[in-house]
């Protein structure tokens, strides 16, 4: 959906040009617009708190009002500045900006007054952005765009996400790389070979190959109008490769267990619009893995780690709960992927001015990071652009 | 005075161009030309002593000699390092660059020998840029520009600045916004909202409304060729606004003292080129509050304050430093205008871009800051831009 | 050998033009191409280890093998991150890739293997940037370019560096300033002044002006085809300048002893290209100080600092090391090239835009340094840009 005669500020146009139909995807340094976007969790927002996050290059401020959240941007229509940087809420569903004391409604942007200007034409007449917000499986989710009617929420996550018997935990960080770089490095097959020292093996036993290549059908396209979109990659039809070599000799070995079935650590993953992975029986059989990589601006991004569980007592709720605070979170989302977000940020310098995207150097197995790149050039609701925040 | 068809480097043009008839007020990120500024209090140059300072992109050093303050351009003509580094002042009024011997005079910018080649043809030949400089009522005015003969400092101070009978005391310090939303902040009749809270209420009794709106005929431009160039906002034709109002309920109210007539703090304030605000009647009656927002470069200004008492014998000089010491100082240029300060650096980055100035939304009040905006677009003397510097 | 039609980005073209027959020189913000350039001391890198720099914007990892070194860029050509993030040596002569085991061999380049991808079809087929090595004198030099075949060292190096009785030792440290400010530094006749004040004079009894001025026949021209081209300039047909004047009195002098003959501390100096200086008789008769400055990017430069002495016999050389231990480095390479570190960092600024190649004033006895920017533009091998780098 975008316009290749309009490319965002900041961004190299001829690096646009030169990669042919992924061009939307190069385009999208700052995030695809018109998409849900988790930006923190519900158990962080209690009511009639506010908070303030960045998302798509929008600072916005969020209030839990009456139970249910709601976001309006974080930047008074008067002359620019932040509300959040002295906030007045003198109702429990207005904000009241420190500096001339125009006065907004939470849930729908209004203008209800100008306090220190009571008289003014404008009251009642202007709104400042608001943003459409849904909590979900303890998440709170933004929606970035104008598209109206804002579409479900449903066709945002990841296949399973919403189930009901699923239970989700997790956390959340900045990471200081553009959101693509942790897109691809989550689903990137070959980036298992970083991961060959990772403590998790001493937490679970299983087969970690130092690398494995998609055989023919490994990799599914998904692009249900009415679902989400994105690309499946089934890793047990890979071919692992279990010794390095180097001149003939073998040079490292990715360790093999005699108790586990399958040849890698998962049995496949997924990515989906507008930027989130799934990870099938990870990071242990019996879970799954879902993280997103949410834009912050061109250099930052969110990212929010959780962990599901399928779940039908409280005796269930509460072992994954301890199962989560002891291993998974220390082991999985600290230690395992720790190495995932070290590999994002040493990766951001070289796509920093666009020209990694054409001076990069891929191999085969890389196939399925090009078919996310397609699909989401041509899949995606919008691409945000600086002049989107003005 | 500014031609439209050489925006300075580093201001956008398209901005410039939708603003109308105050485009002059946005090309003058850096100030405006060919006026006036003071720079510091007379006190802080003892006799013989050294002062760098940067006004308008100008780095200059100045020099007491035998009296009066000289100022020159503190970047030596042969291969443009600061004098200031390391002065090497041989003689009383000239200065010796450190690298190789340029040596400068102080009251004329004349290249008076370099002494590591004493036989150049440029001695004699050649200046460096010098800059007028006047002392009146304890500060260093410096003037920055090249019109000749320079204008009377007398068109660029508010009305009664120098007047005889008035003692002046005041301090400076550094901003970090654009001159312009230090002259905004403080001729903005709304933004009396901010300072609500001020602690200057326990030092004086006083009627604070929270806001207040200007009636016809409070506005008045003074446009006299001869005089300063200002706007002026007479205070006893407003209607102050007490009471804040959120959905019908009165949410905050401005103090009322039963002692104290009058609506407001102050009986009316002015501002004049080249960006200096004259506030009557404050920060007590009796007293005049001058203050000036001087652009150091694009995003800093020094913001020099000043309060003028009228006195007539040494005993009213006593007291009036005594207060100033005690309570105006403290609680008036620290505590009261502490929250302008404050103010104008959390706007500077909404301006910083130029398009704040086509993306804010003004209300109906604002009209006199538009008034200002005008004047100063079409009265000032020349726009200060970069290539000026070189 | 410029091409005046393709200025390297970040250079302004105007005063490129502006500057007419040094325009060559103007260009070459990131120092000149094809040319071979000491980076480290050779006992600065033992058998089997690897060090990391940067060069002309060039960043590279270089390791010892079997007793020779070989330098490769430091990035891989997967996804562009550093191979010295992570070092991954798993033979003698290969580096692997910490990512995903991209393999390159150090004496060629060659990706000799993707551990996670042994059946990519870019093995064997896909070189990484390698450089040439070369060590004399304690050095390790390394040739930036494309040129081929690689011309040799001798032509890069001052006439009598590479000389077998000469022992050599130095020291190198980052210097924020261009490389070429550093290079004027050094030849520039006029800066003596700047060393009025060195402590060196304690360590040895020299006559030292504050200035001194070529006369005709001083500067010579050094272009031959075989070797290194440069420019000299020969203290013995100079005028000397002792007394500093200012107003008819004398307000400084230099030094001059009663033991010592000659005019000057040294006999003369010459610059050569790629931009090294060579002081002769200095920091003492019979030594000769080398002193290089080699681009890491436009705004900084490694210092190489050596100094020269020949030497007969294994007596010869330990007195060497000794003088040079507790004079010549305190006192000269620190003391003495301490006040020139110090110039060229302040004078930074002026030239950083570009604008001071024409707004400098320069007077006759800088004729020197336009000589050496002339030859440096017309025999330079080529002008290094940043595209070179992707
Ligand atoms: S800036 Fe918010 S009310 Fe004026
Ligand atoms: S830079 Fe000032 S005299 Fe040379
Ligand atoms: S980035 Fe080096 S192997 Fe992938
Ligand atoms: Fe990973
Ligand atoms: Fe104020
Ligand atoms: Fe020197
Ligand atoms: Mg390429
Ligand atoms: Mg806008
Ligand atoms: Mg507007
Ligand atoms: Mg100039
Ligand atoms: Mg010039």
């Amino acid at each position: 959906m975008s316009d290749e005669h309009d490319t965002p500020e900041g961004v190299n146009e001829e690096v646009v040009k030169m990669v042919g139909d992924w061009g939307g995807y190069v385009e999208a340094k700052l995030g695809f617009r018109n998409h849900w976007y988790p930006v923190r969790f519900s158990k962080e927002l209690a009511e009639g708190e506010i908070l303030t996050v960045t998302v798509l290059g929008e600072q916005m401020i969020m209030r839990r009002i009456d139970g249910k959240v709601y976001a309006i941007r974080d930047r008074c229509l008067h002359r620019g500045v932040p509300l959040s940087r002295k906030p007045d809420c003198y109702t429990k569903d207005t904000i009241t900006c420190w500096y001339h004391g125009y006065t907004y409604r939470f849930q729908t942007g209004e203008l209800v007054n100008i306090l220190a200007a009571p008289d003014s034409r404008l009251i009642g007449k202007r709104k400042i952005q608001s943003f459409p917000v849904e909590e979900a499986q303890g998440l709170i989710f933004v929606f970035i765009g104008d598209m109206s009617p804002t579409p479900p929420l449903s066709q945002d996550v990841p296949p399973g996400f919403l189930d009901e018997d699923l239970m989700v935990l997790g956390k959340h960080r900045d990471v200081n790389s553009n959101w693509r770089l942790g897109a691809e490095n989550g689903f990137d097959t070959l980036h298992i070979f970083i991961h060959k020292d990772t403590t998790l093996r001493h937490y679970r036993d299983f087969n970690f190959p130092i690398g494995h290549t998609a055989l023919p059908g490994a990799i599914t396209l998904v692009e249900d109008p009415e679902g989400p979109k994105g690309v499946e990659d089934d890793f047990s039809k890979h071919n692992p490769i279990w010794d390095g070599l180097i001149d003939g000799n073998v040079v490292i070995r990715g360790p093999r267990s005699n108790n586990v079935e399958g040849t890698s650590a998962s049995v496949g993953t997924s990515i989906w619009l507008p930027g989130v992975l799934k990870v099938n029986s990870f990071p242990a059989p019996g879970l799954t893995q879902f993280e997103w990589y949410v834009p912050i601006d061109e250099s930052r991004h969110i990212y929010v780690q959780t962990i599901g569980c399928k779940v039908e007592t409280e005796e269930d709720r509460i072992d994954f709960a301890h199962n989560f605070e002891t291993t998974w979170k220390p082991h999985g989302l600290d230690g395992f992927n720790g190495d995932d977000i070290w590999a994002r940020e040493v990766t951001e310098p070289f796509y920093q001015d666009d020209y990694g995207w054409v001076d990069e150097m891929l191999c085969e197995p890389d196939s399925s990071i090009l078919a996310w790149r397609r699909l989401a050039s041509r899949a995606n609701r919008g691409i945000q652009k600086r002049k989107d925040l003005r």
